[in-house]
This record gives C-alpha cells, structure tokens and sequence, in this order.
C-alpha cells in the first residue's frame, strides 16, 4: 500500500488560506483547540488521512469501526484569510512517520497556497497553574510583534528542548521546504491528563490572531470540570499525600 | 525481495464469497476457530503468503521446516455465497508490517469480488467465565441486526480501546479502501491460554451466520479438556492462593 | 544507497556447488565451524555484502579499519560439487534484514545452481556436555537417512520453537523461493561463550557429508583449552557457588 | 518525502579538498573541534541536510524555529588541499540511518573529488585525565607513519570494539564504495559531559596535519573551566564521595 493514503473528498476554493494544525500531543492541548474550532465553525472536511504510520487500529462508536486517521477541514470565513484545519487521532508514531505525514500534508495543500502557519501544542510545566500562559515559537523574527500584541509569551530559552513533534516540524518543513512562515502556539499545562484549560488559552489567543469569534461556553465548561477536580485532587492530597504523591497521579 | 509474496496455487471460480479471517491474537480464539473451519470444511488452498512482516524463522514439523506464513484457503459451498478462509502463523510483526500485510491481502483477493468480511479475534476480560458470549463490531450499522439475531452482542463502549491489529484493520480498510461491509466477532476469553471455550462459541455463531453446519464435537472436546483443568485450577487455588494469584497463572 | 551492495570479485566456474552458511549466532558454533573450513582449504573470495542490515560498524585490525561484512568463498573441489561458503561478522540485526540478506544472498548465488543447502548453528541446551550432538532439521524428508547416517540427530520436536535467524531462513527460502533442499546442522552448546567445542562436532559431520577432509589439530586445541577453562570454571562452582550460579556464567 | 533532502547552496571550486567530518558522538568530542574549524576559519556553507533519519524536532534560537540538520562547509586554502567540513546537529538515529546519511554525503560530494577523509571522535575512557591522547585508525598502513608524526598514537587492538556511527562508517564507505583513504582521530574523554578538552587535542592535532594555524584561545578557555569544575568535583569527591561516585557523575 502507498504508506500515506489521502482520501480527498473535495477541493474547497480557498483565499490564501492559514493553516492551523492540532494533533494529539502533550495534554492533548493542541488537539483539544482545533477540535473545538472546527465543532464550534462546522467546518466541512476536505481529506482524511490513513497511513501505516498511525496505530494498526479502529475506534469504536457506537459499536461501528471508525479506522484511526488524521483529517483537514476548511472554513470560508469571507475575509482576507480562509481557515484549514488538521485535526486526528494520532500524531506519526515514529521519527519516519512524523517526517512522512508532515510533509505529505504539506505536499498536499500546496495548491491551496497557505499564506501562514500555527501550529498547537502544550508545554508541560509539571504543575497545575491558575491561568496557563500560552508560549510561542515563530519561524521569522517578524511575526513575534504581532504574536505578543496577542498575548503570546516568549520566554528566553523556552522550551529548552526545542519542539518535537508535529508542532514542531510542520513549521520546520514549512519554512526549509515550503517556504511558508507560522508559530507554534504552546498552552502551558501540567501534562497529568487532556488539558482543556491550557486549550483554552489557545482558543482565546487564536480566535484574537484569526480575528474569528468563538462561543467559549463548552469549553469554558470542560475547564471548570477539571479544575473542580483537580481542587478536589489538591485537597484531598494535602490531608492524605505529599505534594510529589499528587505529582504522580495521572 | 519482495517485502510481501505471495504464492499462488490456484484461481478458484468463486461465488461472490465471504472472507472470513482468523490470525493469532487474544487467546487464539480467532485463529483456532478459523484453523477449525478449514480441517472440518476441508478446505483447498489458494496461496501462501511469505513476508519479511512475519518472523525470520522456520517452525519444524517432524525435523522438516516449515517457513512461516500465512494461508488463503476456499470453500464452494454450492450456495449463494462461497467461503474464503484466512489463517495462518502470525499476524505482521509490526506497525507498518500489520498495513502492508491486510492491505495486500484485500488486494490479491480482490479479483474475487469479497462481498462481505468477517474477522474474528479475542476479547480479554481478564478472567475465566462459565460461557463466554461473543462482542461484535460492524463497519455498517445495517449489519448489526442480522448479528444480534445470532446471539452477538453489542456493549456500549466495548471494547473501549476499540479493536488493535489484524481483526481491526482488514475490517478498517475493507470500509475505507475496498468499499467492503462486514464485522468483527469477539469471543471473550480469559486471555491467559489458547482458548477452544472462546473459539466454540464463535464457531457456533459463524456456523449460524454462514448456514454452515459444522460438526462440534473435537471443539467440545478440547474446550472440555481446558475446562478441567481450569476447574482443577480454581480449586487447587481455593486451597492455595489468592485470587489475584490465578489472575497471574499464564 | 542500495540496502545490500555486493562487491563481486570473481565469477568462478563451479560444479553443482554446496552452499554451506555459517553466521555468527548461538555459542557462535556455525561461525566457528564455517571459518575453520573457509581457512584450512585455503578458500577463495568470490564477494563481500555490505549492507545497512549489519551494524554501522568498523572493526580494527591492526589500526586499521575493516567495515563489517558477509563474504561469500568458494572452493573448487575436483569432485562432483564444489563448494560455496557464506560467513561473516553478523547476521541482519532486523527482521526486515533478515528476509533481505537471506533472499539476496540466495538471489546472488542463482548463477552458481547450488544444489544443496548446509546451515550451521548452535543449539542452546543450557549447560555444559561432554559430547555435544549435532542436531538436524531437513527441507525434504528424503535428506534425513543420509544425514542419520551421518551421525546427526532428529530428536522429535526439537528445537520446539524451530529455527530462528539465518539458518533458519536461508533453508525456508531455499526451499520456498528458490527451489534448493538442505539441512539445518545444529551444535548442542551451552549457550554460554564461543563454543569450539560444538563447532568441532559440526566439522567433524559436515566434512564427511561433504567427503571433505580437515585437519581437526587446531580446532581441538581450542575446544580443549575451552574444556579446561569450563572445568576450573566447574571446580570452582563446586567449592563457590551453587549450580544456578554457574548457568549465570557469561 | 525524500528520506534525505540536501538544499544545495552555492557550487564551490576547491582545489583536491580533504573532508572532515566531526558530528556528536562520545564527550562530543568531534563535534567541538569540528564548530571550532568552522568558526575559526570563517567557513562557508555548501549545503543543508535535511532528514528523516534526524529527530522530528525543531530547536529555538532566541524563539525562532531551527530545523535539525547537519551542514557541510568549505574554506578555500590557497593551497594543494581546500577544506571541506561535516558538522552538525545530529548523528542518524538509526542503523540504517547511519548508512544512508553517511553514503549520500559521500555520494554529494563526489563532484569534488576528496582527496582524503578525517572523521574526528570521542574515545570514552571512563575517567578524567591530565592530558588526553589522540588515538589513531586508518583505512590504508601507509597513512600511520605521517599521523604518528604528528602525535597520534596507535595502541595494538583499541579501541576494542572497533568505532561505531558515522566516524567509523563514513571511513568504511570511503574505503570499500568511494575508494578514498582516510583516518579516524578520537580524542580520549572521559565522556561525561561536553568534553572541550577532548576537542583540544584534536584541535591542535588537526591543525598540524592540515598545516593549518588556528587561534587556540577560546578552545583554551573552554577547556580551563571544564578543568576547574572537575578539579572542583574531585575535591568534593575527596572529601563525601568513593571514586566509584564519581564516575557516576555526569
């Protein structure tokens, strides 16, 4: 079989589009965000990917098979920038797939000639934090102004490790291959269990960067469970457990 | 060499036939049933299938090596639907091998016109029951019907990390790639051993499925065997260990 | 680059040649054995595989580097078959390179029509014995007498998990792909260390299935100095350490 | 994609140029010494290497984004033999990878005819030392006598497990596919962190041997307050820890 199979389903007339990526990854911060987006602007799907470099596995819903992929969506916003979106089930699982799949999707969506790229990803801290900041990554200087006007962070030296990933490389091969510039958008995030709250800070900073508005209610939902829980989880910890059993949990 | 060849032995003229597909998994239920339907059906043939995706050994019967493989074998029934059997040795060895090898096996059988799949495998709940009920999985509602009336269930949510290998895959890309319907039956096993108790129950439900009679009496015979000594098991435990401890025999 | 380059440096004229292979493996007994025939008749070099399934390795002798290979020798017999050995520093460290090596090795050598296959390997029982065995599994029954005749063994259901790696490829193929019988000849070793000891009883039997003489003078010394080093060793373990302890050896 | 992408920046002239090759490895010894060259002398760069074989991983300088890559350089010399110099981020990841990044170097930079290969690495002692040596191994005998020369020592069968990754493999390709002699120079380290000091020898080695003058001063300092931490730890060592605590540092 052809290692990436791209079952394009239309071929969407799009203006300069910007491309937003949000794979499953650390929290899940990034996947958390594009999902809402593209539930919250009922995008239509242009493509689904399958490849062998996802897991050799079908979910299940409502007892129906649903064979793992990734998908890109579309948004005609009838402004200057139309919106894709790739959102999915799973990230490359090896170092050739994360290669492979990042620049297959990339290959493809050259016709759509995408005029910028962000990327979502979360930033483990290794803690809970009241009010996660989001950190970012640009791949030319230019585009950190208006990034910060955002709200956006950028920390020296942070992260110290660089980005890995699809988050990482998607704007890597973006700017060596393709020549298109982006960011990488990372919500901090305690990394113990999905995050909506550190997506949330995404969605906030995005929606402000794509001038689209987004209706914050379920995810401002999501956020509350959690930190209910996790209040739960810290005082139930202060009577039972030491602060590293806590760090543990999850 | 070839990554995958495939030996074939025969062109059978086929009746828009059924694929039904057993590989070792969880508890062998899928494999022992569908190697039981091959030697009491008879069954001729159509080619092997060496691969780099399976494990570089020899198995040896009598001091004679045997390469490992997979097998494709028919059944004219003389009915509306013939039978095509898939069994063998292993499943691919890896992520990539687990593709490769249930898409090229979809693409060698198509010039048979499959008209429906199903695949059969394990479910593992851990622990030995008296009558182990067979899960099903569709790839399109309309099948589920038909399935329940045979005495397959449907659980919500189960199994809740959907279904991981051969028994997902051939039945993922059959929807997605091949545009074939079909199913998955589970039988549930302990998971600790080569199970015929799970196995019976899924011959009896794909005897029903396919209108095939076919005799029960060796699967009876083995699944009482396993029995005892699972009954000798429990006691011998009563009298020894824990319940854990058992959970660990295997 | 190719995944296997191999270097051809002599197209020799042989007779119906003998494959017999030999790579390092368990107690390392078929390596031994095979270089101890390729050195004392003074084989010639036909080829040398280098390939990205062995290790990214140089080894230095004498300061000086040596990429590490499998090489392919011949030996021109004057009698009915000619000879034709394979040897080297590894066998494929992957699966993948298994397969690889094993069928393009054999797809090399169809220019030569072998008629028969020997593979050499060591048979891990465990523990120390006096007089190991020679162990066989044949492609074709027909090849048993002759090989019992031998001296060879065929215990039944030995070894119980077949035969995994080269020797065990090569002859799967060979009979599969390419239509060549042979024998799989297995040294019983302790498993332990570079085991002259099994390779001599391999020498021994393999040079009279191929009506070949040998000095034995320079492998007896070292299966002796290898008997005595396991006899302290043995001592020792009496006066120390109970006998799981020895089995830790090495 | 291409599994290795080589963005191809300017066709430099060079007169029979000599390849040196210093990517991370063991105390990152050639990798230092090989920055250091390039810094120096004010090289230029010939091309980048993208690849598969890399990480999926991007690193941030000052917040912008830096695809990993390894990067080959050149420096005109006004003499017999130009420069040309492999550095980078990376060695390959995997088996293969080392073979295929090693041989499509070689294989790019045939068109400039190298005349001779120097890989520089790191040769692990375990231990820190006063002045470490530079160890030596060649492709071809007659290179030793000049190398000696110059202060490289040969000591009979080290190191013993020959050299692994692309120090050793880009030797052995030059040698048996490309036909280009060279040698490998490994500076001992103790190889527990970082080792400028390992470097410097080289350094100072390379310099002679490519009668090339180059300001040791930073790699002096460099090395000086490598020193001082070690002093420092030793002392520390002294007083709380055994040697064997030590070692254990880094």
């Amino acid at each position: 079989m052809e290692k990436i199979i791209i079952k394009n389903y239309e071929d969407a007339e799009l203006n300069s589009p910007i491309l937003i990526s949000g794979l499953p990854g650390i929290g899940n911060v990034g996947k958390i965000a594009a999902d809402y987006f593209i539930e919250k602007l009922k995008m239509k799907k242009i493509a689904d990917i399958f490849s062998e470099y996802l897991p050799p596995q079908v979910f299940l819903f409502n007892s129906t098979v649903h064979l793992v992929r990734d998908s890109i969506y579309y948004k005609k916003t009838g402004k200057k920038n139309d919106l894709i979106f790739l959102a999915g089930d799973f990230q490359g699982t090896t170092q050739e797939g994360q290669y492979e799949l990042s620049y297959k999707i990339m290959e493809f969506l050259e016709k759509y000639n995408i005029s910028k790229i962000y990327t979502l990803g979360g930033y483990s801290i290794g803690k809970i934090v009241e009010t996660p900041k989001v950190l970012g990554a640009v791949s030319d200087k230019k585009l950190m102004k208006p990034l910060e006007n955002a709200g956006i962070s950028f920390p020296k030296g942070e992260p110290s490790g660089g980005i890995v990933g699809s988050a990482g490389l998607i704007l890597g091969l973006g700017k060596e291959i393709f020549s298109i510039d982006g960011a990488c958008l990372m919500g901090e995030t305690s990394g113990y269990f999905a995050d909506p709250k550190g997506a949330k800070q995404i969605i906030e900073v995005l929606s402000k960067i794509l001038k689209t508005k987004i209706d914050l209610k379920d995810i401002d939902e999501k956020a509350k469970q959690i930190e209910e829980i996790t209040e739960k989880m810290k005082e139930e910890s202060k009577n039972k457990t030491t602060k590293e059993d806590l760090n543990y949990f999850g």
